[in-house]
């Protein structure tokens, strides 16, 4: 039985190699892609049980995604669709001054119509913490009140729940965003949240101590996790703030950054740590997820206990 | 100023390399396929002057697919949508007893929303031959009407028009298309047709020779070229019915032969050529693009010519 | 609950793309591939729950390649080992008059101290059938004792044993097979054998009917299949012999024709059909296999349905 | 009409990918690569209709080099050739401390026997600027006096004239460069010159400011840019300097960062920037060619734009 | 000191992957390919110690050519240059109707300027056969006069001499190379020559057994090999005529067919076998040489072997 | 006759592209790889003829290994093995936090049987210098005695002998390779080791500069090479520390960089320059090999002179 079961969509990512611009591509790398089984991958790969639920059309392009998920380890227990789309992305990575790119192909995917009954809800009441994130709200109306609903029944069947903002400004505005996740912050236990995302999207300001600070304290949250990018997070939890500085890494993708963080916090708050020790594991899974390619934080455990040990090495032989 | 207008949607081909399943893909190739260019393609290689209509996404994809339909040669004449998805097909290669499988991911691109006021009629009524296919009107109501209105203002204009009857199983049912595409024969002067689609979706019976002249009778086009795919084609016209067969051929990629045809056949028949050899320079065409790999007949016409002399050599040096 | 149980090596195949030789070799194409997982996944594929049972090294390879076998849908319930190598292969495809040549660099591999204590042999005795072939014995004298402790298991929990005889001369003599494997024959309810080794490694003579019979009539199988490559096979049961041509079919890939042709034909008895039924599903998932790159049979039942009952089609569209 | 026109030599550029040397290539990269047809297509991109002329072998070769130009939106009106080569490069991208490498092998192009006379010289005398390079009178004494008859009925036709110094060592010796360019001075409007070849080839001295302001004095030109790679460039225009340092980017591959920067400086131009303003935006295509992997600037003017406007992210989605 | 040296020009041979046109190609496979190169392997993989002679350019793409040659285990002995290009030649594969294609770009290369007393005659003088064929001689006028003084050299040292006549109608004329070709017979013992090329260029009549009785006789020749393509050879020595029919082969490149061929005769020859014994031998590592891509015989002796013994299998495991 | 002869096992070398991880990876990219094959070609590229020798299976993967080596230049003298494996290392490149991973599967190599009689021994001893490093010794016991008694034999040979430590902590403990190679120093003339080597190895402690006066005291050593990665390398000889920096360098491949310092110090030293000159070329020679993918330093002697000189250009055209 999965510790951790998370809810979203996952899509096919189609990205040129080496740099190409997609209007020159003439082909595309193909890999799976999601917050939520992201976020489910990283925390089974630090060792906690971890079950994916979406919905996905049954086509080989839906049984293309849910291969490679299976592949990393987790559950997938899908609902299997004959209408609606499999969501694609087309990601153009790039540097200074350009800035990757992401251009979404994702609208009337099967998962926009899913419903909470069409799900096991046992798997979801079973398990100890259950996650999804504001990408999927904003996918459908369906999807809003789906999401809803699966928060309710993890908070009725004691699982803690968990969130991370994920604005994406290509999906919705800022007041749509606002509007809809603030409805469901009282049922959630654990917020994860950019700094960016709380001042451009909520309105909040200060420094990323004090955004986890007047979170924590505005709602009902037992945790609020503010992160920085390149700078670190922090964490709010009984009251006390905790910095964590972000390792240096060398980036390959850093698609999926955020979301290696989340799992691995997860994780090992699941496996018994503090909090702080959980940022610290968060942050170098974060920082090595950024060295491989793709969404996936495809790390050991033992990789990542390097990192926060600072055993580095060059080369390994 | 084009001889040949063609008016339709390009889609983004995207398929496994090396006979690889869309289920274990890794990666993509990436084309530019869609019936209507192709046909304005193949005709431009043989010497017709040509351009294609239609309405495309203003995104890197949309870019994509002009930037190469623009490369082989042909103008290409879009309207720029902010609305709307780049249609995209997901194509497996496969040999016997499997078949070569399409997933079309094409709804709601943004060529469903085009309508014949968005383009300079004259382009269209300027030209010697306005092509399109049943692919077209199958795609949205929006475009049925389209279809019907740019046939009526070519046949106004005093060009010919041309259709490829083209059915398609997996965008609406025999009697659908049937339906609409009888309604749109009046405005049609050549009509080019499967033998199969003949059969199954018009009702009709016989040998393609009877088929030919059969629709050639009941209806007012002035030439109708049947297909019977590995065996050649039959063409009616002024009331007498050719006989072509199929050039032997060492088949690399099969779509598009239809395409390779009928461009071929356009583009002879604008250049003087009786039926019975315009059919001729069609078959070797078609021959020609099963041995290249994506949608479009990249041949030369001293190519196309060779065939017909029959002057093949194993290897040139 | 897996109904279907396997138990058997399985290796990285390296292979250079495009039939270049491994001499010149720049890049290898890299596939998980072993005869029982190829076995489970063809069974799978036909709906038949299935798990493998494996000792796997703990290393970066080895999750490689339990990772693409969970990817397929199977169970897979390993040992994971400090101690061995992870077994590879290097695969030269090649036709006429060379043909596909396999250098095996599988010595040591963690699999050969893979003892039947170290499995919860549970998931053996809970299933419906259990399946190894005869290159596991080939591997090392370990596991010769575990494979016939795993086939007295089955047995004893009342699970139908199932074996593909499967010699290859570059593991073993046919003096040494004959010997090992005819000591299993007693454990053994259906076996799956090739003409080839029935003749050379057994010693039998006649046409496959009359191996099968011979086979069947000797030893205590319920069930003796006979399989003649491209010509097809013979199913004996019950006395009587029952003939299965093979379909036409344009091979990309002849590895794991066999697999493929045994998991199906479990799958289908378990789904219960008669063996001449079975023997056609069978030979329509071989016949498919050849479509497809790799050892794996990556078809769906509709694909292997449309396979026997005719349906195929050039282009689906 | 196209405003501006670009006459040069375009070659099949190779290179190996993954920074593989030459010596050890087992695959190149084919591209379209010609520092007029890159000027052409830069101002293309930033909106200014543009036309690329040249002479090109009638070849397989020839053909791919059109059609790829053609791809990216501009006019290609090429006198097709029955003798001469298409010229190639080869090009092996480094770091420190080795540095790019360019082997050249465009001896003999088609385009070294192109003259004035097989041109539409109305193309040239209706487009408002003209532009070729230091190249194309280095390749052939042919060119040398084509070029000279160009400049010059540009000149008589009203147009303006633009001319980047481009001094290629591989090509020919500082005195021969300096002879042949500096009698072209009198015919051009416009220079863009390299710091490093005002220096060793003119043989002028001081920093770029002082560069600048030497050539327009000393030469008839209305505008003289100067440019100095990373550290950006300075632009003398009636008798005032202005300084446009560079954008900081990440840099894939810096083959035509200059021709970019020309580009993007006469579109604005021609879009009546004045001359600061121009250099902005000439930076910023600089630096975003940069990002992009071959020798065009495949950029939006919304990103050229963005870039001005220091509207930077990480991730946009 | 190896027994066979021969002299000629290696081309760099790039062709775009996977059937793709030139015109559309984005990357080309990059090999090293030339007759006299082949021929040297092709010995030498049969046990013939060999020596190629050529002059290369000493540039990256010079030595890219002599190290891969080096690979494959012969000596290379060459003038290295610091005039002339590399020469290469484009491939673009296809089969019927169109047949493959070869565009040559191999003019001013430096082996055009290689001169007889440039080599250490030594070296030919002392090997027991020296070979190069019809190509080299067609490459420029001096290297009319360098072919015949090397035969002339060979045969005061007492070596043998062979020669394949390989016309390329893409370097001259049938007229041209009757007339070099003819005036060089006197100094060749040993001919081999396409049936194609005694007919059109020679002006023979009659079935392959006739044209070599034919050339054996009216020249001083003591062999003389005529080879028909997939029809096999005959060899005519001492006033016998030996049939040699061609093996049954599964083609993935046709190129170097020939030279495979000639190759695998001199070496068997030199290892004593008589003529019908050695054409077995030629006509196998021919048909090998086919299953491989690029133009070299990548075989073993015991492969060889294998197909004239016709002990092949489909899969050896 | 080579000047330079090296001992020691070259693996296959197999790495997924792009940064992948081993454990998705699904195509590994193929080369030749050892440290003493390294040694051998970085001083053949600086103009030293250079043998190296070692013992092979006589498979399609040893023959791979001998190819590629002997296309670098060197001369390959390898005893072919009918017993052993090919050795393999699977390599995972990666950035900060990570760090490049190797994976060996080097096990009961072919060469791990090889004894000094196998060898023509006059090779060694007629050669300048003879080189092997730590790891030929790490890898077996029979390997630990071929070692002694190569170095015992150049000795006697008068040839001087070249060490490089090289620990590799996955092959044995620094207890047994202090005590197995501190036995071995007796025989060395020339040691290179890392300063980290020097320190938990073999437990010297100090400063890089103080290590090479050490370990040159201690021992009977001429000279000895500390090398520090990034921070360059000293050289003691003749009682004098010559200190050596590292140059800047983009790096592409780390691996292989220690050989080709080697490699480069052995080539220049036999061409008559003092320590701090050589020491100075090895440098060069490691900064080249940083920037090039592979083991090998597939460099000219141009290259490595111009980094010396510092005629560094970023774009040479
Ligand atoms: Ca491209
Ligand atoms: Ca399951
Ligand atoms: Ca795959
Ligand atoms: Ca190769
Ligand atoms: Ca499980
Ligand atoms: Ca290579
Ligand atoms: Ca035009
Ligand atoms: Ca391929
Ligand atoms: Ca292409
Ligand atoms: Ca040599
Ligand atoms: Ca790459
Ligand atoms: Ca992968
Ligand atoms: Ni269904
Ligand atoms: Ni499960
Ligand atoms: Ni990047
Ligand atoms: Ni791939
Ligand atoms: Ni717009
Ligand atoms: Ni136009
Ligand atoms: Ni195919
Ligand atoms: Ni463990
Ligand atoms: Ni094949
Ligand atoms: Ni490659
Ligand atoms: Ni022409
Ligand atoms: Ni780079
Ligand atoms: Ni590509
Ligand atoms: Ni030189
Ligand atoms: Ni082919
Ligand atoms: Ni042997
Ligand atoms: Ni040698
Ligand atoms: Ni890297």
């Amino acid at each position: 039985m999965s510790e951790l079961v998370t809810f979203g969509e996952t899509m096919l990512r189609l990205s040129p190699p080496d740099h190409e611009r997609l209007e020159a591509a003439d082909e595309f790398e193909v890999r799976a892609a999601g917050a939520e089984s992201n976020v489910a991958i990283a925390a089974e790969r630090l060792g906690t049980p971890s079950t994916w639920l979406s919905k996905v059309p049954e086509t080989p392009l839906g049984r293309r995604v849910v291969s490679e998920l299976r592949g990393y380890g987790i559950e997938t227990d899908v609902v299997w669709s004959h209408r609606g789309r499999q969501g694609t992305y087309y990601l153009e990575h790039a540097g200074k001054p350009r800035g990757t790119n992401v251009v979404y192909d994702r609208e009337n995917a099967a998962v926009t119509t899913a419903e909470a009954r069409e799900f096991d809800i046992d798997v979801v009441q079973d398990a100890k913490v259950f996650f999804t994130s504001g990408i999927t709200p904003a996918l459908s109306s369906t999807l809003r009140e789906t999401t809803a609903n699966m928060l309710k029944a993890a908070r009725q069947g004691g699982t803690t729940t968990a969130f991370d903002f994920n604005y994406r400004r290509k999906l919705w505005t800022p007041d749509e965003a606002r509007e809809t996740l603030t409805r469901l912050f009282p049922g959630i236990d654990v917020l994860v949240i950019a700094a960016r995302d709380a001042r451009t999207v909520l309105g909040f300001e200060g420094d990323p101590r004090q955004l986890a600070h007047k979170l924590g304290s505005q709602y009902d949250f037992t945790t609020v996790v503010v992160t920085r990018g390149s700078e670190g997070a922090v964490g709010w939890h009984d009251s006390v703030v905790h910095d964590q500085p972000a390792y240096e890494t060398d980036t390959v993708d850093a698609i999926g950054t955020g979301d290696a963080f989340t799992g691995a916090f997860i994780a090992r708050r699941l496996d018994g740590d503090d909090v702080p020790t959980a940022l610290e594991y968060a942050a170098a899974a974060a920082a090595l997820k950024r060295t491989i390619p793709g969404d996936v934080a495809l790390v050991t455990e033992e990789e990542v206990e390097a990192v926060v040990e600072e055993n580095g090495t060059d080369i390994s032989r």
